[in-house]
């Protein structure tokens, strides 16, 4: 087969998205000119960083819609849509290194992040000028390459025009929701913005629309659906995606960091207005708490944050309800967005593996 | 007539692609979700930046290379071509923002840079965190967002299947050949490489390839040109590319800042190692000159460049010959060009054209 992995891609969606990509990386940096082999050499610490991990949710979910709107497991027309969405990954990567270098965040998946990486091989060669902005420049650059090639994987995937055509929508306002709600999130960040609006707004583009709705979105579309099927499964990737979100903010105060490949909070050390935060702030004001809502406050972006304080955060989220609040919402939205997704109309076994998605992304040891 | 201003499009090719910019510019604007109106308050300095001004110099080589391959030059497909070839401006912008942030330059254009405007409104605005960190993640994502857009612009431009697919490969080569480019300009920096051969190989890949024999590859396949004309007019654009940059080298060093928009010796005081400083470098040696060699590389990446040092640095250059030196190499590469040109068997007005681009664009009063 085509794919060059046993099995069919539906019983093993990440590891063909996999292949692709580990393929789509190899000869694009064999097409590099000559002149370009030291950046060649760069290239492979992207290309390490792209296929070191990650559950692939983006291009799974856009696969299960695909299939869930009647798309076929195999042949030709399922491997095109398989590269096409494999390109998320791409983007993904690309937006990756460019909110780690934006977060100046030290790990990622358990090893140095790409600005790191190249801050320290200056470092260790005692090169010219100062290392971290080497490093800031090597990751903005690689950053660029993967959008850059996450778009040509994505054009060049052999799909009808048809298909294309269908597909280009979503595509491109995910890109556009993305960058608006990384934005969001910086300037909420510099502006202290403590509102459950805009944490709402926040986890509604740079989470729910990247990482679910649109993802869905291209899967159905690719297979033709029509306006009310897009419908549905944006409704259900809205509520999964911001679910998704919510338990992430949860696990970024209270996960293990064996789990999330993150140091323990990394989110408040990098001073993230989540709607954790915002409720926790609200709540600890309505309790007349006003010492720890000033102590959370002071918590968020502070880099020399010690244990001491991250247990007292902690302690102060649960106590005034913010994290009850959180479950519940959790599970709202995952009720909500699975109703969606029983109305839809889709068809088997799509429909069962992305409500088994939905709950897997949400859930609390996830 | 579609492009809403008066002329044709080869009386003024600048204009036009203004005019495709704007439009597109403002509708990616206005199709931005609801949720994300603060972002679109960014993307309007982003679209500043990019209708600004800037010689638009990438679609118009492009475009002159479609009409000497003989595409037409009004009706339906004059116009698609030209929105194909006016994303390159997008990509430019994109490009452009990462390189002030990667330079740290101040002023482009003779204004502020976008990380600079970011950096400035954080600081007035008395918002938390560094002002710096903010201007960069601005930076990052609106560079980010032009890029994308980018690709946008050239996917949708209403081509047929067969210009696109044409046009397609010239267009993955370049992004990747510019990156490379830069890249290989930054690790100069880093590793104070000061070969020839380096220098050469970033202006071929980040101007000639990228500025020149890219955009004119484009044009000329979006004809439907076949492989010798595609040889011939990447030879005048490599040519033509390096002489560019070689121009630049010493416009960097010697230009009016009125003219160039950037501060006097804005080169040196990034390190840059350009043909210019490697030559030089090597002159000084030879002549047994090692104070003026070691004062060259001591203003190399200095931030607290007098003007003192300029004028050494300026005397050392001339008085060595390397300015001489590139003056020549500058007139044989046009030469050599031009003579590529003339064996293209290329069509005029195209071909006509092409020749005043290049002399253009090489010349000492640029």
């Amino acid at each position: 087969m085509t794919l060059e992995i046993d099995g069919e891609i539906d019983a093993a969606v990440h590891k063909h998205v996999e292949v692709l990509l580990r393929r789509y990386l190899a000869r694009r940096r064999a097409e590099l000119p000559e002149l370009a082999q030291t950046f060649a050499a760069a290239v492979d610490t992207l290309s390490d960083f792209a296929l070191r991990g990650g559950k692939r949710i983006r291009p799974t979910f856009a696969w299960w819609g695909w299939r869930a709107a009647g798309g076929e497991g195999t042949g030709p027309r399922a491997d095109a849509v398989l590269t096409a969405v494999s390109a998320l990954e791409l983007i993904q990567t690309g937006a990756l290194v460019h909110d780690d270098l934006m977060d100046a965040s030290e790990l990622r998946r358990g090893k140095p992040t790409v600005h790191v990486r190249f801050t320290d091989a200056h470092r260790a060669g005692g090169w010219l000028g100062e290392p971290e902005r080497f490093g800031m420049a090597a990751a903005i650059l690689l950053g660029d390459l993967a959008l850059s090639w996450a778009d040509d994987m994505f054009t060049g995937a052999p799909l009808s025009d048809e298909m294309r055509d269908a597909a280009r929508e979503p595509w491109l306002t995910m890109r556009a929701e993305m960058f608006a709600g990384q934005y969001l999130d910086v300037l909420a960040q510099a502006e202290g913005d403590e509102s459950e609006d805009r944490a709402f707004g926040v986890a509604r583009l740079k989470t729910a629309a990247y990482t679910v709705e649109r993802p869905l979105h291209m899967g159905v579309a690719l297979a033709g659906a029509g306006q009310d099927t897009v419908d549905a499964v944006r409704a259900f990737g809205t509520d999964i995606g911001v679910a998704f979100q919510l338990r992430d903010d949860l696990l970024g105060m209270f996960g293990d960091t064996e789990v999330t490949g993150k140091p323990v909070g990394d989110d408040l050390r990098e001073g993230k207005r989540t709607l954790l935060v915002s409720l926790g702030l609200r709540y600890a004001e309505a309790a007349g708490r006003h010492a720890d809502a000033e102590h959370l406050r002071g918590a968020l972006g502070d880099q020399e944050l010690t244990m001491a304080t991250i247990d007292r955060v902690r302690d102060t989220l649960v106590e005034v309800g913010a994290v009850d609040e959180l479950e519940r919402r959790i599970e709202r939205l995952t009720t909500s967005g699975l109703a969606a997704l029983d109305a839809s109309g889709l068809a088997d076994p799509g429909r069962t593996r992305l409500a088994d998605l939905a709950i897997a992304a949400t859930r609390r040891d996830r």
